[in-house]
């Protein structure tokens, strides 16, 4: 009997019982899978069956993890970097027995039921369209190419810091291995090729990336894009490369090439697994079996005689009904273990339990720390108190894109995170942003809150780490990303290096703080934002220069009120919102016009989210009554509209020239807001418009 | 005498004398550049001083251009991909005669002098920090790192495509080459790896990549962040690979180079030259070379033994002529060959004309075209619209990123790009949207509006494209961007491929159109105002589905005004403000408002920006004197404030539910909509506060 009869095109019991058990289940999870298709008519199915035998070898077979405690602390981690197969982690949830996956759930998947007949409200499935990271199980949420890569090559280096730190004296507290599933699409991924490339770069020997080469994408056969060497390109990048060529039968080679793996050191490891999309259906192969759905006898293929569907026999049961007992034996051990570290090592089993439930103890270096008066830019400001807080906080790891320097971050070179150094807590990402945000999305992604990640380029590079951004908001993970060379300020390195639109974008995007500090009273604030802002992204945009040391009436514990007032004035008829750089020109300006007649308060307002949050009466208040509210700002105003009646702002991209000369270039200086000021009061006074959001 | 004292340390004339002309000019040029680092103090000077051996190489012996025509249209083309390295092509471009390229120009690199004394208005310098395409003899605008390696795989197959367009029984109009120059910082990046494995892909065998290797970034040594192994990497993408060892020093080796990947067929060629950053200066093969300043030592190593700076030798200006003699005949050759060409193709010379003219005859399609009333969404309609323009235009080239079916884009298979079909113009992109976005700008760059390059995606996978588009925009370069699947109405792909924020990105990108339409009507408007933005980057933004085939009173034609009523109503209360999926909602709730007793008119509204450049009485006839101006979209809103006192909207990521659901969910569904203005309106007629945009 081929290896191929064996998985399928065979219906009697006789011939099941014939199987091994790995064969039987093979089989059983691709009827489940079919079933799962069939059940609403499309769903990704074909990769699901393809990947049915590594799914066997990895969570029967090699997986260190507990169903019954799916955020066991020292659990292997799994990525589906192709998460567009979700059903495929779902079914193997279901199999294995974690609690939440039940049967009634699963049947969910791609199902269009959104609303909970019997309550009238709005159901919640955990079977989403792609993983989504608050489902108990799922250690990342993936859909968007590339980045379930990046993302485990985060828990990678996590894994790796934690066993640095913690594994003393033959303790083995954390021994957690990262596997990632990948189909052909995440490796054309721009973001993946940089995060293999760091994973090459560290050495980082606890990453297993599963590569389900099915040769098949959404538009068609692989070879209309794709004609690379894989393995050569990979091990071009320092990894070791192990072919799987019966990824479609074989349990026991994939389970030979996994425990191969284990044996490799100083390298991460790639499987390259062939396998059919959608294999033995009758779209087998093709890119139908991509995301189409199967027929009555693709959905015979695989069935015991029975017309039920999504059910397994009690063999199968019986067979991944050990990986809750495992799970459980693993888990206990564990405990024991720690139990006896903490014996051996009190303090530092001290420190690994903080770093376990969260917690971070700034104390009161932030509400008290003073910074040095001499100090000349945001930027520098920042890299004080970056450096302060990195001596405070042990879990605070940090990296950035080749521009440390630039970004006034400090000497990186004692705690730099190598393979000679694991327990260092500076990545050197080199220059790689996309991958940079998205690893530090897997950072976070390990434990909540164990790590807080930190990272460092240009704002306008955060363009390019947009995408991995945004996955880390969406999926409520705290890191803190400092932007140096905000706005026109960056000055002579041009238009390419000067955002003008960057903030419309992170000020639209949810559960994300986009922070622009005037001074170093605020950027101080700004941190204790950031710090408390645990289920967050949060971007702290830094000027090159220039800032003034204090702008009067600053206050670090207001930024996190978003907005507040830095200069009262009654009877005011122009309010001048303002931050970053701009706020010391809007200040001088509101001065000036002052003594022109013109009463003019001042709110630095460093968070237009924050301040959004706080209640009608406090926005009221801040904004007053004054007849004018015009923002201040060197980008682009586009939601600065909400509050303002005119906003002096871009319209345009920047320009190369010096950063103070670009302010004045662009009419953002003391005396052009001066200028437009009483010009606009000029041109209302005469025109009798409805009062409508104006470019100054 | 050794290779490297040929090059530096000595000063007298009789050394000079023992140089060959190529060493000569090298040592000159290096002196040049130090000149230029030293008069501002900064710039980024090692690299390019590494490189003059390459710049000899290439200006001198190898590319086909003429200074006194930058704009010959076969010219090769050379992208300097690491453009901090701008004033390694200023010097480039002076010494071989570039008219606008002068001594005065040059020295402004890098200069604070914003103001012109004379005159007292803004100085514009043409040698900005880095390359800006505007400038005569540079091709594309660099800096952000990769994008020019991207740009330069669109102007190879910009070149194949004409060659095999146009090139008929041995005239060979179209021969141009691209010269790309990397350093180590572009092949870090993701979307330069896309763009290679593209090129590899694809055979260019007229792209050939100079790789600067000097092993130093901005932070330090290479190898702190890269270990791979480039050469065997770019092999594995079906590269070839050449290895030049004496890149400091050989003119001739890096030519023996140059001319050896002029043999390489079917393949795209990389030179892997070995350079030392700030050859022979103090801070030589370090980080400080990077963008430091030089000693006076060091200014004096490559001096001639005068004080001058800025300065060439007699012998070097002489050697340097020859470039602008040599363009010119090259040119004039070309022309001699285009008259026979004229003579033996008449009409295939018309077609040259035309794309060299950058002359598109859209003729009445457009404004004629009737779309089948059986279409169900606005992408559907689009892949309608699209393939007529694909048959009328022959300059229209267009690609997607794996999604092409999902795009609703047609058949792709007979117009394929491929080596076997240069003459193609439907280029696979495979799954990498960055490139994609890239090298389309390299293919619009190529000559203006000789190829009008179309990309296709999801509208939310236009996040990992938005670096390259934002450089298409920054480089007046016209590309459309047909962006499907938009919205929460994507649906279930969830929140991951649901773009909340995107929108508020690229409304606020100066020069791009982002148009979302409404229904048939409108996407055919949106293409005549796509086709007419000759210097702009367009998204066509449109959902997977539902649509009306036409809701009452859109029109195609007023597309170009942005926003325009599409149902008035006198004595309004309310101005309902729309676009997308959602007019349909809007204009369904506003009949239900009108029949209780809340009078409502309907704008729609499919480009912000369009209508923001309208005269002010036209804008303020659309929105009206209604007291309720409510944008409906879902969307995050920020710039509707500009114009609207509420937004119904959305303020969180989308889920994972079937579209229609999710316009429920979310509360944007007809219903929704009215139960939400009568909510407002009574809670503003007890309210007394002042009149501010309120998210309803």
């Amino acid at each position: 009997m081929s290896r191929i009869l064996a998985n399928g095109v065979n219906k009697t019991s006789s011939l099941a019982n014939a199987l091994s058990d790995d064969e039987n289940a093979v089989r059983e999870i691709r009827k489940f899978l079919i079933d799962i298709v069939r059940q609403n008519g499309g769903g990704h199915g074909g990769s699901a069956i393809g990947m049915a035998p590594l799914g066997v070898a990895l969570w029967r077979h090699t997986m260190r993890y507990n169903p019954l405690n799916a955020d066991w602390f020292d659990r292997d981690r799994l990525v589906l970097s192709n998460g567009h197969a979700a059903m495929f982690i779902y079914t193997m949830m279901h199999v294995t027995g974690y609690p939440g996956m039940t049967l009634d759930e699963v049947k969910l998947y791609a199902s269009p039921k959104a609303v909970d007949v019997k309550t009238g409200t709005w159901k919640s499935t955990i079977c989403h369209g792609h993983p989504e990271i608050q489902v108990p199980g799922v250690e990342v949420t993936t859909g968007p190419l590339g980045q379930g890569i990046a993302n485990a090559v985060g828990l990678a280096i996590a894994s790796k810091h934690y066993a640095a730190t913690f594994n003393h004296d033959g303790h083995n507290n954390i021994s957690s291995r990262i596997y990632c599933i990948t189909g052909d699409g995440c490796l054309q991924e721009g973001v993946a090729q940089e995060a293999m490339a760091i994973a090459g770069r560290l050495g980082l020997d606890n990453l297993v990336l599963c590569y389900d080469n099915n040769q098949v994408t959404c538009d068609g056969p692989l070879h209309w894009i794709v004609t690379e060497d894989t393995n050569a390109k990979l091990r071009a990048l320092g990894w070791h490369v192990i072919d799987v060529f019966t990824g479609d039968t074989s349990v026991q080679d994939i389970l030979a090439a996994l425990t191969l793996a284990k044996s490799v050191k100083g390298q991460p490891t790639m499987i390259n697994i062939r396998t059919t999309i959608g294999y033995g259906t009758s779209t087998a192969g093709t890119f139908k079996s991509h995301h189409g759905t199967y027929t009555n006898d693709d959905a015979s293929l695989y069935a015991s005689g029975t017309d039920t569907t999504h059910t397994l026999s009690a063999r199968t049961k019986a067979y991944f009904s050990e990986c809750a007992a495992v799970g459980q034996a693993l888990e206990g051990k564990w405990n024991d273990n720690l139990k006896r570290y903490e014996a051996a090592f009190p303090e530092a089993y001290k420190s690994l339990q903080d770093r376990m439930t969260g917690k971070v103890d700034v104390g009161d270096l932030l509400t008290s720390m003073e910074v040095p008066n001499t100090i000349k830019s945001t930027r520098e400001v920042n890299g004080t108190v970056f450096n302060k807080l990195m001596a405070q906080i042990p879990s605070m790891m940090a990296g950035g894109a080749d521009l440390w320097n630039s970004n006034q971050m400090g000497d990186q070179s004692p705690r730099i995170f190598d393979s000679a150094h694991p327990e260092g807590r500076v990545i050197r990402y080199g220059i790689r942003e996309h991958a940079m945000a998205s690893i530090s999305n897997g950072l976070a992604a390990y434990s909540p809150q164990g790590i807080i990640p930190v990272t460092a380029t240009f704002f306008m590079f955060y363009l390019y780490a947009a995408p991995g951004v945004r996955m880390g908001a969406l999926s409520d993970l705290q890191v803190i990303h400092v932007a140096t060379h905000d706005s026109i300020g960056e000055g002579q390195n041009g238009p390419t290096h000067q955002p003008v639109e960057l903030d419309s974008l992170y000020r639209a995007m949810p559960n994300l703080l986009y922070m622009r500090p005037s001074d170093a009273e605020e950027v101080v604030g700004a941190w204790m934002v950031a710090l408390e802002a645990i289920k967050m992204q949060s971007i702290i945009s830094l000027a090159r220069d220039p800032a003034l040391f204090k702008i009067p009436n600053t206050n670090r514990a207001k930024v996190s009120k978003g907005g507040y007032v830095i200069k009262e004035k009654e009877d005011a008829l122009v309010t001048l919102v303002s931050c970053g750089s701009e706020l010391q020109f809007a200040t001088a300006a509101a001065d000036e016009l002052d003594g022109l007649g013109i009463p003019t308060r001042v709110v630095s307002m460093p968070c237009i989210r924050l301040f959004e949050q706080q209640a009608s009466d406090y926005q009221d208040e801040v904004l007053s009554g004054s007849l004018h509210i015009i923002s201040v700002e060197a980008y682009v105003s586009t939601i600065w509209a909400r509050y303002c009646t005119g906003s002096i702002a871009l319209d345009s991209f920047g320009y190369s020239g010096a950063g103070l000369d670009n302010f004045k270039r662009f009419g953002i200086d003391n005396q052009s807001i001066v200028r437009k000021v009483q010009a606009h009061i000029d041109a209302l006074k005469s025109a009798k418009k409805p009062r409508r959001w104006t470019l100054l």
